[in-house]
């Protein structure tokens, strides 16, 4: 992991001396702690990574979790007493005056607690840093998520069969997410969406005890969780025939992606991809509907630091991830959504998600 | 929701004009955000609540999540657009002087953008009266607590039949997350510990790869979120038929648990109820092997903010939810550990998870 570590210190100034990633209690936890130790387990609530220039790491660890600490090989600071931890911490910040810490994902109070332990340091955000080093993805990382993603559309495609008339949402996020544990995932990389009828039309919406009829759009929004890192795909299906505008709409959003994939390289702009996919859409009877950005990163977390959207400033580089996924949605009467997991690289975007992409009458 | 809001303000001294709660991007949410608004659904990314010392509270809100958020029945404040945000919280800020912040679950970064907005206001650590006020649940939250109890419960006996040897960690996981989901859970409360022979005396083990064999003791940690409530429940069992060294260990946390539980009455202090079970087990042949606290609060989040072992200075009340989970690990033999959840009531305790707690040989 020292490549990654000293990645981070790359996109910062000369003279830090220190960067620390500080977990509070669940869900409060610093992605960017597994990210600096690599580790693929485990909780590490109170627990710690001292990160050194020369891409060295040390953990503090709580001595319930130091088996699954030892894993990454990495110098162990073990604690057994709150008094015990404070010491392991005082120990790893001293002599250390210029101490990045990640802003983004620290609590408040985590800081503070950093601060009180090191009064003379200057603790500054390295938020931009962690972030810009996260976007490219190492080999390591790409193989993670290709395999989440992979995890995601078979479990897709196991389901299929179950989704018709007079099942419950719920029963269908229920077995997707059971379908993709049963091939490896640790668990669903966030709260899986089964929205029917009216309720394809609510971006966020999550999944509920609607029974689906016959005639409906169903946006299935779902992902695996893989040592650590996540997939994001959704397909949209429609059970019995699709009407004629139910397949313009589907047509809009397919074709909203397939270009604007296209312009997934290196180089590109994410807003001009995110335009694209706005031009097509803004081009049709549905202008207005596609009410949310192009994509996001994709990493240790579903929104993983990077936009493709309006006001993304983030320029496509080779290695980073990011979803694609266009939507049309007309309130009271549905919604599509159709995204794929896209790694860039310098022969173009590759998907790493492949459920089928043309409109599935169930 | 004002009588939740009203009582976090009782907790604090006069003058406080403002209590913000606000979110960051997942997983880095103010769980308080959900117990001010009442919300038990949506994500809420980026969005924050306005708590009023009357009670009130103002949403501010994506446009996104308009329509989930407008289930609380709470003036809401959409935005679209990053600057219409900025707008609502520089609104909704103006005139206030003294505003709390709940430290222990706000980033540091979303704590310096609400400054940024009021930089005359100031803002101060409100966390210590969200954890007293939280710590202390109402009916509604009594009835979350106790489905979510429920649920995790029948999903246990639901898979007691498929536990048996050959069959690996990682599938019992998924089998039981899936019977969770199916009696109504919207997910795991945190990623399910199943670890036999050797990883049942890794009391942060999850669950992986390995075949269970005959004879092996298997913990069980797995709890159910029902409406953004936790359950928390271990269960042990062996495959086969008990050793007398297992029955022994079991029988030993089995007792210090009844014995431990019966304490369990308002104005007991926390740390003299982990000493009970703590004195059972030292005075066997396993002493020093239980090496983690009693329990600790259970609401929201997993780790609710309370803890009861030997550092804790909480008093025990009316009302609170707290676990129980006493434990014995013997490194390469094997572990045990039985944990329930536990509503402190005026007439003693009662029990909200009821999986059966004596030794199951399957």
């Amino acid at each position: 992991m020292k490549a990654r570590v000293r990645r981070i210190f790359s996109h910062l100034e000369d003279g830090v001396d220190l960067i620390v990633f500080a977990n509070s209690t669940d869900p409060h936890l610093d992605l960017s702690f597994l990210y600096a130790t690599g580790l693929t387990d485990g909780l590490f609530e109170g627990c710690a990574a001292f990160c050194h220039p020369d891409g060295g790491v040390d953990i503090v660890t709580s001595v319930l979790e130091v088996e699954t600490a030892k894993k990454s090989g990495l110098p162990l600071h073990p604690f057994r007493t709150r008094d015990e931890r404070e010491q392991a911490f005082r120990k790893l910040l001293r002599g250390h005056r210029k101490i990045g810490i990640n802003f983004a994902e620290i609590t408040r109070k985590a800081a503070e607690e950093l601060r009180s332990f090191a009064p003379k340091a200057k603790f500054f955000d390295a938020t931009q840093a962690v972030v810009r080093a996260r976007l490219v993805k190492d080999e390591t990382e790409l193989a993670r998520l290709r395999k989440a993603g992979r995890i995601a559309s078979r479990a897709f495609e196991d389901i299929l069969p179950i989704i018709r008339a007079g099942r419950r949402e719920s029963e269908i996020a229920a077995d997707l997410v059971y379908a993709m544990q049963r091939r490896g995932s640790s668990g669903p990389s966030f709260r899986t969406i089964v929205g029917s009828g009216p309720n394809s039309a609510e971006p966020h919406y999550t999944a509920g005890p609607r029974k689906i009829q016959k005639g409906d759009f169903i946006v299935i929004d779902f992902g695996a969780r893989y040592e650590h890192y996540c997939s994001d795909v959704t397909r949209t299906v429609v059970v019995g025939k699709a009407s004629e505008k139910q397949r313009a709409i589907y047509e809009t959003v397919r074709r909203a992606q397939a270009q604007s994939m296209k312009k997934m390289r290196p180089g590109v702009r994410a807003k001009a991809v995110d335009t694209v996919a706005r031009t097509i859409i803004d081009g049709t009877e549905f202008k207005g509907r596609f009410i949310h950005g192009l994509g996001h990163s994709i990493g240790l977390a579903v929104h993983d630091g990077g936009s493709m959207n309006q006001s993304s400033d983030i320029v496509l580089r080779k290695d980073m991830v990011f979803t694609n996924e266009p939507g049309i949605y007309v309130p009271g009467f549905g919604g599509v959504r159709i995204e794929d997991d896209v790694h860039i690289t310098a022969s173009g975007p590759k998907l790493l998600s492949m459920a089928p992409r043309q409109l599935l009458e169930l």
